[in-house]
């Protein structure tokens, strides 16, 4: 892997550049962003031996690259794509895993604006193939970070799509969703809800 | 998704740009590559209701973003990433699935420089998750595509590890696994070779 740091600039995280794919850009801070904690939480259970997860690399569409002499490869114009799929998934007591997580600065609901229709496609593709799809939420503002299972997500789209409203309210999430434990190590313990849903 | 043809030219497809992480490009227009034909498999998969499984997008580190007024953002900077896991994932009968697909040109051996260490351990970490991890092999010169379960290629890495031979014969993946059948849809049937092996 080639690390770069020119002007010697620390990288900017995925969440700090500014894909038009990602909605409510964190630029705060004041903490980790959510693709952090998850990062970190993901590298946890798999330095544990609990989990294999991972996020997927950002898509992008490359158009032209450079090959200087002596030197890596150089992306000299690529643009972003929307995701096909969601962001993450794996493999967890022999189950597939999928989820997509969001972040959002809203105090009172979460905007389906941040997912895509072909997202919550996929999600009806795994939940149909027998995998386990949630979506991970966190409200800022609250510091509260929820997990939804894919099928109520489902069902707020659909929702949406009759006519109905175009956000989920924190409420829905609350009564629906499962509030997710958040400490040290694993940073944010989305598999002990999975544990209490599926496997015990 | 923004889809741009600078010059009138069409997009060089992934395999065609030179990604130092991926060894033995295949740059003939003679056929589709094994990259193209797994992803044909994939869609067939997908809309005939069989499986859900995905490449992951190419790891790419972006350094830097321009952002013109009223057009895309466009990355003016990026270097690609050794991959950490492997290129393919996703759902079949409730299985985590997981592959790396690799062609050679080789007449005789497939070397095993075309796989990186990250990639022997995370196929150990899926095996020990209780996912289904395998390699798919593609001799061009022969036209015959391979399907090897991750266990026996994870004994020839360390069988190199160990000093032996750095690549697997062609007799030895002949022997241990299994040839896939091609077809017109599915392309590449390997989810057959799995009916076989895990659910019959």
């Amino acid at each position: 892997m080639s690390i770069r740091y020119p002007n010697g600039k620390p990288y900017a995280s995925e969440k700090e550049i500014h894909n038009p794919y990602i909605k409510n850009h964190t630029y705060s801070n004041r903490g980790m962003s959510l693709e952090e904690e998850l990062n970190e939480t993901n590298e946890y259970y798999s330095a544990a031996d609990i989990a294999c997860i991972h996020k997927k690399p950002t898509p992008l569409q490359i158009v032209k690259v450079d090959y200087p002499q002596r030197s890596a490869a150089v992306v000299r114009e690529a643009y972003f794509k929307q995701p096909s799929t969601t962001d993450y998934n794996g493999v967890y007591k022999g189950r597939y895993i999928d989820f997509e997580a969001k972040e959002t600065k809203n105090k009172t609901s979460f905007p389906l604006q941040n997912l895509h229709l072909h997202q919550i496609e996929h999600m009806k593709q795994i939940l149909q193939h027998g995998g386990i799809a949630f979506v991970i939420i966190k409200f800022t503002f609250h510091n509260e970070i929820y997990f939804l299972d894919a099928k109520h997500m489902i069902e707020y789209w659909e929702r949406q799509t009759n006519g109905g409203r175009k956000s989920v309210t924190k409420q829905e999430i609350e009564t629906k969703g499962y509030l997710i434990k958040c400490g040290y190590r694993p940073r944010v313990d989305y598999l002990h809800v999975l544990d209490t849903l599926y496997f015990s």
